[in-house]
């Protein structure tokens, strides 16, 4: 049997922060299945392994017995978390919404067990679409607006002179009151959640419910050392990636970042993550093989360690001297670049609209994943290989400018 | 006919500010009934005077063939308007709503005309009760924080380290969004309205209506001088009372405000206004007369010129040389006292209980009106007499102590 320090224990290799950590401990060994509230807001449904760290802890937590509450949280969508907006963003249509609902729970899936004992999903329609106007004003008698006004982010505006609208400032006590409805004994989020679920403890606290504990995760930078993984800049690998996207894109990670990586994505015991990332840390071909391992890792993670051989063996057979022209033409590019213009930098004899077309075709792969969309932002790490039609590869070369 | 301009003439005279002057000449010209909100939050069902002030220029534009919509809030009672409260003030039951806005009702048709072409009654519930959270969240977001915090109460909160309750910042929100839902002309409200009001406005102008015109009336001070008309502080002449009792109540007026009741509570043209004020300034018999012919006129507003003339003669047939005896004991009274404190003062020699059950018994009357709660706080004016006991006169002299 898994002792409570035990779970602690392994929560803390992905843990920033932890609110209520006695409660989680005294709640762990009660041997009652703990309520684990897992909130989404419908709006980004491409989750990449940054997101995957909090799915991870929640797995093992299924995997004791313990159960998830996916809370697709379908009205609160609408009122829009301005978590991280520093303007007010607008608000969603149910279309929208059951669409990104529904793609959320593919992804998530890939994470975490189906079974219905262990995993349990919600709307907060459910509480929210009859609640009846006195209801909610009654819950927010319970907060005061100093209470809502500490939270940085709204502070922030204020300093800047950016308004908060009223629905924005009230979001907080909406998320917090879906703990309460749903018995929520923990939630696994972000640090940019700390607020809104900390509301939670509070009312909770003021309906006589035992406060959930908040764990908060570590946020891990993206492929190129940017802050995070984001689609917008390229640097992310998705979750819902096919294992042989996944492994190229791993490829291209900076090699400071492989031991970093390897400690929050992968469960390699700590003496293996620090070996690769020593190993990354001698560069060259060491850090070749290293981050080779690391991909292998993640991807077995995701995949299964069958596929995982697979894919890594069929990376390399692209990529080894097999299947690669012993010497490439080296082509010069910036760390941040879209498809199109790598093409455009590698062929300049090829017209932009030829290049496109290319492109469309699947005629282009980076490190042998195939890419699509011309515009897509890519960020090139070391020893990148770029295919742009049958035969031709070419060594992209970052010049810093 | 009546001009637009004679109409706001006429209002006017109990005017302290128009929102939207404008606008209410032209919806007067355009020959359409205007739709006026009177918005009551069914917590303070004892109407006096001062209250009446509004009800009269409603009366006024009903007798014009426009219609008062009148508004039970039955549900943002619930939430509890933070108007003119330094601190949070508890939520209302549904009893205690129902019965307030019986007796909020009865009060207000002592002055408003009851026709149903002029008279509508309306209750916020109709929108609220069913109103789905996301609607109410929508109407937030067309809201900004600093828009509500410009507010001068909530300002003076802060100032003094109080909290605001998150259901009182939304307050004038869910207040401004009745003059939408009633598409509301013109609304005619205390100064500490005007701020709720104004929000009615925003709101109207962005649901594409042409905003309410917002009229507020002028603030004329208690009976004692103090800043308005206060059932706690004994100032007041009830709308309900009789008008035996409101004509008793008149005779304690403070001299220096007669010319000023006589403007705020009458109709009389200005220059008998003047000459009231003339009148009460010379002191003496002289202010005594002018006194009752404003307690005349007011009266008569209210109960009818008949019934006003009858009232006088009744009260003078008490303080004439004929009902009281020629000489009366002075009694040195302090300006405000209880019921209780009075008779103890003017009765040494009774016991409190004593005093308690000759006032419970009806044997207790001040200028003539029966006072019948001990605890009842008095402002006492010039030559008031107390009666206390079936043939035992007193009269009060003030003392500033």
């Amino acid at each position: 049997m898994t002792t409570p320090d035990q779970v602690l224990d392994h929560l803390s290799r992905t843990t920033e922060q932890i609110l209520g950590r006695d409660d989680l401990r005294e709640r762990l060994a009660s041997g009652t299945p703990l309520r684990i509230k897992f909130g989404v807001d419908c709006t980004a449904p491409d989750l990449h392994l940054g997101h995957a760290v909090n799915l991870w802890m929640m797995r093992c937590l299924q995997d004791l017995g313990h159960v998830i509450v996916f809370l697709l949280g379908d009205t609160t969508t609408r009122v829009g978390d301005p978590t991280g907006r520093t303007s007010t963003r607008p608000v969603l249509t149910t279309d929208q919404i059951e669409r990104n609902a529904q793609a959320f729970l593919d992804q998530v899936s890939l994470v975490l067990r189906k079974d219905r004992e262990v995993l349990e999903i919600r709307r907060n329609s459910e509480w929210y679409a009859s609640m009846p106007i006195t209801d909610v004003i009654s819950e927010l008698s319970l907060v005061t607006h100093s209470q809502l006004m500490a939270r940085d982010m709204f502070q922030k505006r204020v300093e800047e002179g950016r308004e908060i609208a009223m629905h924005e400032l009230i979001y907080p006590v909406l998320q917090g009151f879906d703990s309460v409805a749903l018995h929520s004994d923990l939630t696994i989020v972000g640090s940019d959640q700390l607020f809104n679920e900390s509301m939670g403890r509070e009312l909770q606290a003021k309906h006589s419910q035992r406060p959930q504990t908040v764990i908060t995760s570590t946020i891990t930078p993206g492929l190129d050392g940017g802050p995070k993984q984001s689609k917008s800049l390229g640097n992310y690998v998705g979750l819902a990636q096919t294992a042989e996207d996944k492994f190229g894109r791993l490829m291209t990670l900076n090699d400071d970042l492989v031991g970093v990586w390897a400690r929050a994505y992968t469960e390699l015991p700590p003496v293996d993550v620090d070996d690769l990332g020593r190993r990354a840390a001698l560069g060259g071909v060491d850090a070749r093989n290293a981050k080779l391992d690391l991909a292998e890792a993640i991807v077995a993670r995701h995949h299964g360690a069958s596929e995982a051989g697979h894919t890594r063996r069929g990376f390399l057979e692209v990529f080894s001297e097999r299947g690669l022209p012993a010497r490439m033409p080296h082509v010069d590019v910036p760390r941040q670049a879209t498809v199109l213009q790598l093409v455009n930098a590698a062929r300049p004899e090829l017209t932009r609209s030829a290049a496109r077309r290319l492109i469309a075709e699947g005629g282009v792969r980076i490190n042998g994943v195939k890419r699509l969309d011309s515009e897509e932002p890519v960020s090139i790490g070391a020893q990148d290989v770029l295919q742009a039609g049958r035969r031709q590869w070419f060594m992209l070369a970052v010049h810093d400018s």
